[in-house]
C-alpha cells in the first residue's frame, strides 16, 4: 500500500501547477495524469498535456466522456452553436444577466472528479489516493464556474471519501489562491509554462482577448513575469 | 420555467419503484429516464429499461460509461476475469474479509450522478430538475456498498446542488426503506415488476443464487407476494 496522486490535468495553468505541486510532494513515480476527452473544440489541449506529462515523466491516461456533453451547448464544445465570448468573466455575466458563462460546461468538474475516482479506485484498489484539482480563487469569483467553489470542492470531497472505502481525498492546493498567487507558486516550482495552453479560441497563438487569456496575462503581469507562451499580439512588450 | 424528474434506471426493482414514485408525483411528460452502459455482462438491463420506460411512456436516454470503467475488475463488468459470486453481500463479505464486494463497481453511484448531473444541465438549462436515485438502507448495510449510503447520498446531493447554481437536487425517495419496504412501496403503485431485471449473471431466467436474486426473493416473501419474474428453480412454491 502506497500513497499516489492523480492529478487532473487540461494542459493549462492551473492544472500544470498541480501536477507539479505533485510531483514535487511525491515524485514521479508516484503521479498520475488523467486528460478527458469531452468533445472540446481544440486538440491543443491534449497535445500540451501530452508533452507536460512526458516532461514530468509521469504515467499518463485519458477519459473519454464525449457522451455525456452531447447535448451541451457550451461555447467550448465542437458541436456548439456559440462562440467563444470575448471580455472578461465579469463582463460577460454583467452583459448576459447570468451568473453562468457560455464557456462553462455542464458539471465539468464533478464529471471529472467523479470518473477520475472510479478509474483511481480501479488502478489502484489498495492504495491511498489523493486526487489533484487545480481549482482556485478567481475562477470561483462571482459564481461564473459554480463547480470551482470551495462549497463545492468540499462537498465533492466528502462524497469521494465516503463512496470509496475513504481510500480517496481530493486535494486543491490552489483553492484559496487567487490567479497571480497561483502563477508565483509555479514560477517557483519551475513549472513548465511554455508547454501550457490556456486560450479558449485554440488558434496557433493565444488570441489575447478571450476571458482565460486575459486572466493568464494579468496573472503573470502581477508578477512582473513574461508569459513564455506567444500570443497574437505581443502583451508583454512594455516588459521586454 | 418547471419541475423535471430524471430517474437513474438499470431496469431493477429499486430504480423501477423510483420510476413509478416520480410519474406519480410529476406525470410521464416530466420524466426522462437515463440508463448507462457501463461495460455491464448483459443486455438485459438495456432491454428491460426500454420496456420499463415505454410502459410508462418517459423519454428515455443513455450515456456510454464504458471508457471510465475500463480498468476495473468488477465481476459485472465484461472484460473481468472475476466470477459473479453466489450468497448474499454478508457471507462475501465473511470469506473475503473485506467490506467491499466484487459485484461494486467503482465509485458507480457517483459518476452516474455526476454525468446525469451534467446531462440535466444541458437538456433544461432553466428548469429546476430533481435526480431520482433508487439507493435504499439495505444495499447500504454492512458498508457493501460505500456509494449507497445516506451519508453518500446526502454529500453528492450537496456537490451537485451547489455545482450546478442550485438547480439540480438530489432526490432518494427509498434511503430509508429497506429492500421489503420498496417492494411494499412499488406494489401499492403497481409497479410493473414483470418488466424489471435484477439477477447478476444475466441468463434467460433469473438465477437465485446471486446476492441481490436473494435480497429480491426475501423482499417479495416479506410481502406474501410472489416475484412475477421467472428464476431457474421457483422460490415461491410453497405460496402458490
Amino acid at each position: 500500500m502506497s500513497t499516489k496522486a492523480i492529478v487532473l490535468l487540461s494542459g493549462g495553468v492551473d492544472s500544470t501547477t498541480c501536477l507539479g505541486i505533485a510531483v514535487d510532494r511525491l515524485g514521479s513515480d508516484n503521479v498520475l495524469a488523467v486528460s478527458a476527452r469531452y468533445g472540446q473544440k481544440h486538440s491543443r489541449e491534449m497535445k500540451c498535456s501530452d508533452n507536460l506529462a512526458a516532461y514530468y515523466k509521469v504515467r499518463h491516461e485519458y477519459l473519454d466522456l464525449s457522451d455525456i456533453f452531447k447535448y451541451s451547448n457550451c461555447s467550448l464544445l465542437s458541436h456548439s452553436t456559440e462562440e467563444v465570448p470575448e471580455g472578461t468573466y465579469a463582463e460577460q455575466q454583467k452583459s448576459s444577466g447570468q451568473d453562468m458563462v457560455s464557456t462553462f460546461v455542464p458539471f465539468r468538474n464533478g464529471v471529472l472528479l467523479s470518473c477520475v475516482a472510479a478509474l483511481a479506485q480501479s488502478l489502484f484498489p489498495d492504495d491511498t489516493i489523493g486526487i489533484y484539482i487545480g481549482i482556485h480563487a478567481d475562477d470561483a469569483a462571482g459564481n461564473a464556474y459554480a463547480d470551482c467553489s470551495l462549497d463545492f470542492s468540499e462537498a465533492m470531497a466528502n462524497a469521494i471519501n465516503i463512496g470509496t472505502y475513504n481510500k480517496i481525498g481530493l486535494i486543491a492546493p490552489l483553492v484559496n489562491m487567487n490567479k497571480a498567487e497561483v502563477v508565483k507558486t509555479g514560477l517557483e516550482l519551475k513549472v513548465p509554462y511554455h508547454l501550457t495552453t490556456s486560450c479558449y479560441n485554440g488558434r496557433d497563438k493565444a488570441c489575447g482577448r478571450c476571458g482565460t487569456c486575459i486572466d493568464r496575462i494579468n496573472a503573470f503581469r502581477a508578477n512582473n513575469a513574461i508569459d513564455p507562451i506567444e500570443y497574437e499580439e505581443d502583451p508583454f512588450a512594455d516588459l521586454r
